[in-house]
């Protein structure tokens, strides 16, 4: 018999700041889905109440320096003066397991998966400027200046859509809708006659 | 705002005689699904109860032929002396108006339909061969010679596998999870950043 079991799947869920990554995977989650969600490294100390591999992973710097040297990083970025990265090795163990990866990162960092793993799976999660600003001054917290430079850097991060494979539109009350839309992508590309083949 | 409204997708649902391509597209049309299903044209004459544009489109023996010689047709065969085709006409009037296209092809069919529109989807469904020679024998109207040539056959259509983009197991008593299969992918495609653009 032909065997069609498939590859596991790097997924990864993307699009601009505010679009809703966090409440999308989030619904991943509760829905059950048996994926492996990644876990970020840090090299900050715990607060109290995280736990190491599930919260974050905490390295200390010189290790993180080390994966770093060692390309051990999938992704990576200093933010506030802290490393944040995602270890290879997590992904790679996951994978080895037979499950699909699933991971949330800015659009840089999809850029940075792309080049890393052409055959990763990238989705751009999508809301129109217009209602990704309202979004931002219903909040309230946000000044006008800091409303004018988001919508400079919205159209920086629209700027990569190009680079994904696919695009679900996650406008306001839509995000059951588009976590369907996003399963439906992972069981398309399980079906597919040519694999992607992620090798890290 | 960017326009993600989806181009309209020209579907081959097709695999080896017997696997059940004709149960998969009653079930989506059944489940009402918003699709064109493909009405194929003959030169036979119609049978009693028989509609023009339901069962079939009758056209002349000449018409067909002309059909053919313009390049009219995106598949076509003479089956028993009789000619069978798919006018192209049909297919662009139907994406024209927004939908996509559905239809059920022999695994030639869909090579030629490859060859003609390459940005078609073609979705292989799939049966071990074991389990297609069980039913044909339940069915216990085919000799053992012609379960033996069935056999053969089989192997040749496993074989146009590779020019499919997507493969979905229809096995017994899996005819609902292959539907809903198929209709993740058609969801897919149509989150596409890059959709096919299919040009008749």
């Amino acid at each position: 018999m032909t065997d069609f079991s498939p590859s596991p799947l790097l997924i990864v869920i993307s699009g601009p700041a505010g679009v809703g990554k966090d409440a999308v995977v989030a619904c991943l989650k509760e829905r059950g889905c048996p994926f492996h969600f990644v876990v970020t490294a840090t090299d900050r100390p715990p607060r109290p109440g995280e736990v190491h591999g599930r919260d974050y992973f905490f390295y200390s710097t010189a290790e993180f320096e080390r994966m770093e040297r060692e390309g051990e990083l999938l992704e990576h970025a200093i933010v506030y003066g802290q490393h944040k990265g995602i270890p290879k090795q997590q992904v790679r163990q996951a994978m080895a397991s037979g499950k699909d990866v699933v991971m949330r990162l800015d659009v840089q960092g999809a850029a940075t998966v792309r080049s890393l793993a052409p055959e990763a799976v990238l989705i751009f999660l999508y809301a129109s400027a217009e209602e990704l600003l309202q979004r931002m001054k219903r909040r309230g917290a946000d000044s006008p200046e800091q409303i004018a430079l988001r919508s400079e850097e919205l159209a920086a991060e629209m700027a990569y859509l190009d680079i994904f494979d696919y695009v679900v539109v996650n406008a306001e009350s839509r995000l059951n809708c588009a976590v369907d839309q996003v399963l439906s992508i992972i069981e398309a590309e399980h079906c597919r006659v040519h694999p992607r083949k992620v090798v890290l």
